[in-house]
């Protein structure tokens, strides 16, 4: 017992008043910031605040394996893009009354509402007297024909709002005959003229087999596609980015921006920072160029360069014991989530222990890892224990390894810190090594979009609705020209089968 | 191989110019919300911006142990508070220049840079000529006598700007004699008429020793504490609030703002977040309070209520079945990052581990385990494999269990889910869980102090140069009436002496 002075601490009992954060998207309990955003004035295209025409570009292929993707797609496959110009005509589009659904599909990205209100108002501007239904829980919602009539009221207090909460999300897809036929009965239930389909990649595959779908079964329902997904790796010629990236990529770099004042602040720690983005590292080399971090590993790069686990970890080792000899023990490494997909000796592994544990009891002796083949046994190796112990345990209902639950940023940290030590005791390093480990993900998934993301979805609802409006189906509402002004953004739906390939999934390679 | 339709991801190649996040200090390369903030003008207390003089209050005691504090502040002990009141005659004080250190001591804290200017100002209009020096990493830079001279030029890019590398800091204390000796060779050298210690509670009680060491030993130069700490545990009747606190908390608010409006928008995660404050629940009450989650614990309340882990567990597991009935399978948990200190039976089983590895070696049998007392021995099995493992190896130099170190959320989310297991095999739950876990912790230190913190700590600095040039020391700049605009703010200094208790620590919860 060693009696040590202190300034005793006491309970909170005073607290100065401050905003709200968002609890509840009831108008009357919103905080400042809501209420603010709600009131934040958007721009619109010009062409879309003139009366407008569509004019078509040349006919479409896709971006590989034509003649797959036209045997798929018989009656969509070739349509030419569409652009909206003015028009000298008072409306070149009728005055009918539309019926349109809405549906989110898929993880959430900030600007997903705007999407919708830009539907909405372009129906109120355009179509008055239209209906506008939000179908609920994604793909599942159209499908069990759940749905809420989005009305003025209901849609105002999400305006420019994150999050998917006002209709809500999911991950189902329509891909089976019975499944189709449901989405048919919702379509003829509802009367529907459209469908908006708000999602990603495997999102927007599913909202071209649909408007297919419709058009061969003869049913008026249209379907266009819009461009979703933080990941960034949504893109093309006339799809220039996808809709949340911008929003998501400005919270991380924020929250990186705090940890590197921490970082240098401190000087005792280096910061392992793993940020969304499994497919791709787009988010991961955008917060690189907005933060300058000390590392940042690129999974392309790596996958690119053929680079092992070992070449990583010997890359980050080398700058942080240069960083050391300068009298800089701290840093931040910023590392994309799917760094070991890109890995191929991490890949090879993965397939031999899915064949291995599907086949085999795995014996406490160790003898079952005699079935490796010797570089995926010395990559298993030179993996830390814990991480030995996520392949092993952690499987999927498949028998899979779960490569995403995998925490690459602590293991790359229990990596450097083995190969740090190799060096002290060859005197090649001095410094104090002191890891700590960050995931940012959820957090930037539904934060308030920011202004270019608020107004870029509003464009792209608003031009979603126009093309259904012109009878368009099986396009992805596509605005461009993002650099200029607002004013100066082109508008207009490019063919969803000009994106697809037909991409073959090995087997071994499953989340 | 089965092929699979999917629309083609390409590369990043374009992308939307948008703003750099903080970086680095040189003006030239701040990011326009660096500008936006370095241009934020600050408010004064009404008292600060006209002459003013000092009132005294009663002689002061302590918070505890009046006798045991007295006999170790001979000099300082019974100190009246210090007021700031305006005053008829034209300067109060005189117009001599000064010599003050700073130092930033321990944890970061948004605002701290805000304390500096707001020295750095005062001197500018009250002692023109005066001259700052800023001590490098904290209190070591006091005793290696290592520091910067502040100038304006030098100050001007941290100007409401977060984190401390305007000079860093450092978590060494001044304790031995020795210390004490090195920190009065850099007083004497620098010729320092004044020194401010920005710190916690330990850094101040530690302020409060030199105060009463540097008069012990006839020395000129006085020392005057700021209350700095995010976790909001530093505070009395006279220091409401310490600083970083309301910004962390709006920062670790939005964060879960974010998670919760995700956890609505998929309808399918738990989200356990572990929040900042080891000693204190504070900052988790206060962002529950901010953002209403499903369920918050709170540390203090376990200890009242002499709480056992296996009670939080079925309090939250009964929340989660009641929201399951109700078709919410999702939601969002706060847990303060000190929870499992407040558990009366973790640190009994804590003690009792320091003990029994300190003195037996660990058989892989497991039979050590029966040194364990029996409840001990029933808490021990009851925890998680992974966590049993931590509490046997993570250790660290005095071969203590690293408690800090263990996931809390990790750990009771796989506890949620044996007795959600158990009650689905009972019948009692039907709902599906998954658990996603979080720490939000340094993301918080070193972000843009909020208005409130920029206020603050820019008259808390006013506030401690002040006292300095009325010749006072051993007092903790005091700025209240915070609820009222800042013009009424009340700006005084309070005794060191009279925050103070003895503190008895154990050994066995070491941190």
């Amino acid at each position: 017992m060693a009696p040590s002075l202190a300034i005793a601490c006491q309970a909170a009992t005073e607290r100065p008043a401050r905003a709200l954060a968002p609890t509840s998207r009831v108008a009357a309990v919103c905080s400042e910031v809501q209420a603010s955003r709600i009131g934040h004035k958007l721009d619109l295209p010009s062409v879309l605040k003139t009366p407008f025409k569509i004019v078509h570009g040349p006919p479409s292929s896709s971006a590989g394996n034509p003649a797959e993707i036209a045997k798929l797609f018989p009656h969509l496959f070739g349509q030419p893009s569409a652009s909206l110009v003015p028009s000298d005509a008072t409306s070149a589009v009728s005055k009918q009354n539309l019926k349109i659904g809405v549906v989110l599909s898929g993880g959430q990205a900030p600007g997903g509402h705007n999407v919708i209100t830009g539907i909405f108002d372009y129906l109120q501007e355009h179509a008055k007297g239209s209906t506008l239904y939000g179908f609920r829980g994604g793909p599942a919602g159209i499908m069990k024909c759940k749905y809420t009539e989005l009305t003025s009221d209901y849609i105002h207090p999400y305006r420019n709002q994150g999050g998917f909460d006002m209709i809500c999300s999911g991950r189902d897809k329509i891909e089976t005959p019975e499944q189709f036929k449901q989405a048919e009965e919702t379509a003829l239930k509802l009367d529907l003229d459209g469908l908006v389909v708000i999602g990603g990649d495997d999102s927007n595959t599913n909202a071209g087999l649909l408007a297919e779908n419709f058009r061969s079964k003869n049913l008026k329902t249209r379907v266009i596609g819009c461009p979703k997904t933080i990941d960034g790796d949504l893109k093309c010629k006339e799809v220039p980015v996808s809709f949340g990236f911008d929003t998501a990529c400005k919270i991380y770099a924020e929250m990186i921006g705090n940890v590197m004042v921490d970082a240098r602040s401190s000087g005792k720690y280096y910061h392992f920072v793993r940020l969304m983005g499994r497919a791709a590292s787009h988010i991961t080399l955008e917060c690189a160029l907005q933060t300058h971090p000390n590392i940042t590993i690129i999974g392309e790069e790596v996958a690119m360069k053929k680079l092992t686990l070992k070449n990583v970890t010997d890359y980050i080792v080398d700058v942080i014991c240069k960083r050391s000899e300068l009298g800089y023990n701290y840093g931040v490494i910023l590392i994309p989530e799917g760094l070991i997909d890109f890995v191929p000796e991490v890949q090879q592994l993965i397939a031999e222990l899915n064949e291995i544990l599907a086949h085999e009891t795995v014996d406490e002796g160790g003898l079952w890892k005699n079935k490796l083949k010797p570089q995926s046994l010395q990559l298993f190796e030179f993996l830390p224990q814990a991480i030995q112990e996520q392949l092993m345990l952690e499987r999927d209902p498949h028998g899979n390894v779960q490569v995403a639950r995998i925490e690459t940023e602590k293991m790359l940290i229990q990596m450097v810190e083995v190969e740090l030590e190799k060096r002290k005791q060859e005197n090649r390093y001095k410094g104090g090594f002191q890891g700590q480990s960050h995931f940012f993900g959820y957090e930037g998934r539904c934060g308030f979009p920011s202004n270019f993301d608020s107004t870029y979805c509003y464009a792209l609802g608003y031009a979603a609705a126009a093309l259904l409006h012109c009878g368009k189906t099986g396009l992805i509402a596509s605005v461009g020209n993002l650099g200029a002004p607002v004013s100066d953004w082109t508008v207009g739906g490019t063919a969803l089968t000009s994106l697809m390939d037909v991409e073959r999934r090995h087997g071994m390679v499953c989340f």
